[in-house]
């Protein structure tokens, strides 16, 4: 009898409304309303001890008194009574509970959360909530929430972990003729997650995109790994908010829950196929477009418009969103020639100038449709003397139909209230339409970065089998571990990374003048003799660094130096030696990193080393472990590729170098979870071919 | 009688519409309809040769029949009509004619337009047009336009150079109630432009913003010079689309290049206290707002919010727009809390909860007022079911009227239809409202630029009387010019720079051994050798360059060595001679240079040197001539700033130096007009009072 929760939350069989109540201002009592008058057709119980009728409805004393099966129970009482409620949802074997009420971790009991947790635990039943507003779904349809009105039925599923904003954009998107599936409350995510309806809704046939707008990701490994799957079926967009520093601030102090690094949120989201909007007016405008097209199936667009000016806006947004206009083929230009006075322009945007009537549009569309070399069409129009905007969107629907053509076409109306009702009535006809120019462009542009996006988690990922030291590298993490330390020594780091066949630069730690010639002699001149001393920062200051020695007389001579120097520059500094290392040829400065991401686990970074890398935040991440593929796209993401692939005249750098260290830096730390953070800085990147060495690699692990 | 022409075209005394038609579906027909319905309360004539009367009107046979005094004419007959039209104007004596016909210039009928500006020249009167929609005025009022409907009263002036763009968003403002002083359509600019409305609307008492969409800015100079003092006055917004094909074709220098048309129209736009707007809903978003607030006192902005999503939203849309919220002092916390549960957060955003009422609204937006700390203040409200937008537009209204005071109230209320209603209502009161939380703080974030670029345009600028020797510099032009050369050789750059005091490494070109020895004694160790040939493009692969000799006995053998080893690898190679120049002390690079704009004039460029001005693109720019101050502040926004101020440890650079040279680039390119472009590139900058050094100095001319 009992189904999976989720399904019971989103389209449930029967609800039962516990705290339903006859006091219009109650939440108890809106939520009823709802539930009775949003069109659901299956069964639907009133719970109140206090009372014996509810809107027309027989009211229960308890859940457990209710005749029939409970598929829903929606929860509506004062906090503290919930835990009781939940045990008679558990001994009812509800499907499901929707904790409307608030009062629990957002408040700071943690502790009432817990239990509620528990009990739905015990009794096996999953919960949404605590602190919602509800579920609304236009499927069934049911409305089991206190937003005022219900939303538009639609393809787009939205899932809310505000709210607020919840009921708010019921408002919105009722006026902007957006239509959902269903819109969920998240609240507190003490048991379901996004996670979970991600997974629902990425195989709900009724949702065509799913909207989400998210605070924080707790479960940022699940979220990658559901998302990469359902963003090959169907397109996510995601509202993360919490850039700023001040946000993240904002975040904490408002629900508790911590909002990740937005620069590894950012690659996260784009990793796994997810489209980020910069805030819910784009976000719906983008989910609208994606719902209505199909995806095009090439990157060529034509711009057909009468103004232009209109024209111009919409090639700079072009190029803003990565919407490619296409320079169009000379026997097509001649099709458009018939659609315009002689002062008409052919080159993309194609202008019909503002003489442009209802026949001219339409065949200029019909032949940018039918013509196979054109993937996508936007239509721009500004409302004229001459036309009104109902003849041109007739104009574009006439030949989308005559053409039997499906492909993306997208539109602008500029002007009054006449196109903002073509705009509706367009959008709604399977014709995204937008205020503006840059609007549609936009929309567009998701189109094509969702395209792209999926094409890329289609491609084929190498993970090469790498023959890797695994055991010695356990045994060092082990030492530090046993030591209670959570800094790797450089010796230590060293060995680890070249357990993982990272090429790190030698170095030695020698006591004395004897050990360091004889040091210097088998690693090969020219040295650099280094102190080594805690007490010592910046060795230069103090006479603490030799570089370029280049015979062992030099060196002999040099270790006296150095240590005299220190031990008159820095009285007491406790000398445990010097390092002898080679003099590394200077080769193109990287930095390559890892950081373990309390959501999103360990994230690889690369990026342009020295100051670079601080000054211009030069800076690519991934999420490991990293494919081939995936090291080398960061790599030429990044601003420094264009040196490393040989600028101006100076020698390509050994990019295939960079990526097999990225690929073998990665696999270290999916390998090993004690490890925290590693900095490779700076990694000198030699010739082609000349491979690339670590002159400095620094771990950290985890604390314990 | 005659008035001065723009007056007679936005505010005219009487109207005579030449070309007025008795069919509806004619321009002349709408246009002489406009004018009547429009509330236009001076006389109106119709001149149509062909009718006795239109719309009720006795019809003129021409202009010159006409009784009374006609101030503006618009004309609506054919192009080819036009001349003898204007002539009749002409002998009329009107003020000034708008001429709405198209087929002129737009169409290459270049000669006829020419014409037309001729006969008004002649005749004394002024042209808006040709290829206009027409004018109009909602002070007067008058509409002379062949647009549908009137725009909504208002204080923001719009000149736009599209016709087709003007007509809809006639539409579009009615829609949004955006209201307008006045709508210019400038078509092909054949007399009237921007530059001219933009002087009339900075001084017409009735605009209090001005907007414009433009595609090109002819005359740049006299645009800056105009734009800046009506920015200490009203903002003007700018809508600039495109790149101008035109100003790229004249680039060949470097730093030529680097100025990408747009780019130095973005920079001049700044330099004139222009607000550049991404697309017309931005540009009247913004409009609004800085039609309907005051200027704020200072920084300080307070954000209050139901909704901690929205709050966050809002937080980052700050940081993303420039506005910056402050950490609110202790004892207004308190008072803050009196108007919120206890989970509500006195963190700025002031996140009152969903339980918010229209009292807490009010208590809290009031407290936020008349603390003299808080400059601005950014209400966010998200639709409830605990409340409405009536009750919260009503309190910010109540609050704003009971605290007396002047400040910036911002609103986005998010929600549906009712929202909506609200967001106009509070708008017309004088309180700019939006949909989404990130538009209200965009709009927030343009008042805000507009105050500091005013700020900036207030300061004073200090142009320091250099002493410079402009007779050599003159003649080493008049030189190359009188040889037809439009590139200076490097030793006539390196003397015309030092002329303006411009520090450049020493170099001579030597043709023998002994010369080359006798050179470098005189220089001073260590020296380095370069081949000097045409032919020769990378010296280093063809061993034609020896750095870093110590003695004259390195000398001798490198000048050998050189020659022997480039007759050798680029056999035929015509050696000119070798270059000797001191080995310069290596400082951090950077680029200075100039490229004239054919629009905006002499442009200066300052950014990092070496690859990184082109990985990064860190460059800036500004309209010559240059002030210390603007100099200084060129500097400290790049990104290599932060490198010469001294990062990590490193030495400060000295930045006066920079400054220094930037201004007597400025004044060297003011002083000579035939220079086109310099480029200096690498500038070396050294420590803190040690200079820099112009390493290489490109100057080209202006083709002939």
């Amino acid at each position: 009898m009992r189904r999976e929760g989720i399904q019971a939350i989103i389209r449930p069989r029967s609800i039962a409304v516990i705290g339903a109540s006859r006091d219009p201002s109650k939440i108890g009592f809106r939520i009823l309303h709802n539930v009775l008058s949003s069109g659901f057709r299956g069964p639907v119980y009133a719970v109140n001890p206090n009372a014996d009728e509810v809107l027309g409805l027989k009211c229960y004393r308890s859940v457990v008194d209710v005749p029939g099966f409970v598929d829903l129970a929606v929860v509506a009482v004062p906090a503290r009574l919930v835990p009781q409620v939940l045990v008679e949802c558990g001994l009812k074997k509800v499907s499901a509970v929707a904790v409307i009420s608030s009062g629990f971790k957002e408040v700071g009991n943690v502790e009432l959360e817990e239990q509620v947790v528990e009990t739905a635990r015990k009794y096996g039943f999953r919960i949404l909530g605590p602190n919602i507003v509800g579920i609304c779904d236009t499927v069934a349809p049911v409305n089991a929430s206190f937003c005022q009105g219900s939303p538009l039925k639609g393809e787009i599923a939205f899932v809310s972990q505000s709210g607020a904003l919840s009921i708010a954009l019921v408002g919105w998107t009722v006026l902007k003729g957006v239509g959902l599936s269903a819109l969920v409350s998240l609240g507190n995510k003490a048991d379901l997650d996004e996670n979970d309806f991600l997974e629902f809704f990425g195989r709900d046939p009724h949702t065509k995109v799913i909207t989400a707008y998210l605070e924080g990701i707790e479960d940022g490994r699940r979220f990658i790994e559901i998302a990469s799957k359902v963003s090959l079926n169907k397109p996510i967009l995601v509202l993360k908010v919490g850039k700023s520093e001040r946000a993240m601030g904002a975040i904490k102090s408002h629900t508790g829950s911590l909002a990740g690094a937005d620069a590894v949120a950012e690659a996260a989201l784009e990793q796994c196929g997810v489209i980020r909007a910069p805030s819910f007016v784009e976000l719906f405008d983008w989910a609208v477009a994606l719902a209505k097209v199909p995806i095009p199936v090439g990157e060529n667009v034509v711009v057909i418009t009468n103004g232009g000016g209109a024209g111009v806006m919409a090639t700079d947004a072009a190029e803003q969103y990565g919407v490619k206009l296409m320079d169009v083929p000379h026997d097509l230009t001649e099709k458009f020639r018939k659609y315009m006075p002689p002062f008409g322009s052919v080159f993309n945007p194609i202008d019909l100038t503002g003489m442009a009537s209802k026949e001219w549009y339409k065949g200029a569309v019909y032949e940018a449709l039918r013509d196979h070399r054109v993937h996508s069409v936007v239509v721009i129009y500004c409302h004229t003397a001459v036309t009104n905007p109902k003849e041109i969107a007739d104009a574009i629907l006439e030949a989308r139909r005559e053409s039997s053509v499906e492909k993306p076409v997208v539109v602008s109306l500029i002007g009054g209230d006449e196109c903002f009702k073509e705009i509706q009535r367009l959008t709604s006809e399977g014709v995204p339409a937008y205020e503006s120019p840059e609007k549609a462009m936009a929309a567009l542009g998701a189109v094509y970065k969702y395209k792209r996006l999926r094409d890329k988690l289609l491609e084929t990922k190498t993970y090469p089998d790498l023959i890797v030291d695994k055991t010695t590298a356990k045994t060092i993490i082990e030492a530090a571990v046993k030591e209670g330390r959570t800094t790797l020594t450089p010796f230590e780091a060293a060995k680890l990374a070249k357990c993982y066949g990272i090429p790190v630069l030698e170095k030695r730690l020698v006591t004395s003048r004897e050990e360091a010639v004889k040091t210097a002699e088998e690693i090969g001149y020219p040295v650099v003799l280094e102190i080594e001393s805690p007490q010592v920062i910046h060795k230069t200051d103090v006479g603490g660094i030799l570089l370029d020695l280049k015979n062992a007389e030099d060196v002999a001579k040099g270790f006296d130096a150095i240590v005299k120097s220190v031990k008159e520059k820095v009285p007491g500094a406790e000398i445990r030696g010097v390092v002898v290392r080679k003099m590394a040829p200077k080769g193109v400065e990287v930095l390559i990193g890892v950081h373990r991401d309390p959501f999103f686990g360990p994230v690889v970074a690369f990026g342009s080393g020295g100051v670079l890398v601080e000054l211009v935040k030069d800076v690519v991440f991934k999420v490991a472990p990293l494919s081939i593929e995936e090291a080398r796209e960061m790599v030429e993401k990044t601003k420094a590729y264009a040196l490393l692939k040989g600028y101006r005249g100076q020698e390509e750098a050994d990019i295939d170098a960079i990526v097999n260290v990225l690929v073998r830096v990665s696999k270290m730390v999916t390998d090993l979870p004690e490890i925290n953070d590693v900095d490779i800085n700076p990694f000198f990147v030699y010739g082609k071919g000349a491979g690339g060495l670590a002159i400095d690699v620094k771990i950290l692990l985890k604390p314990s």
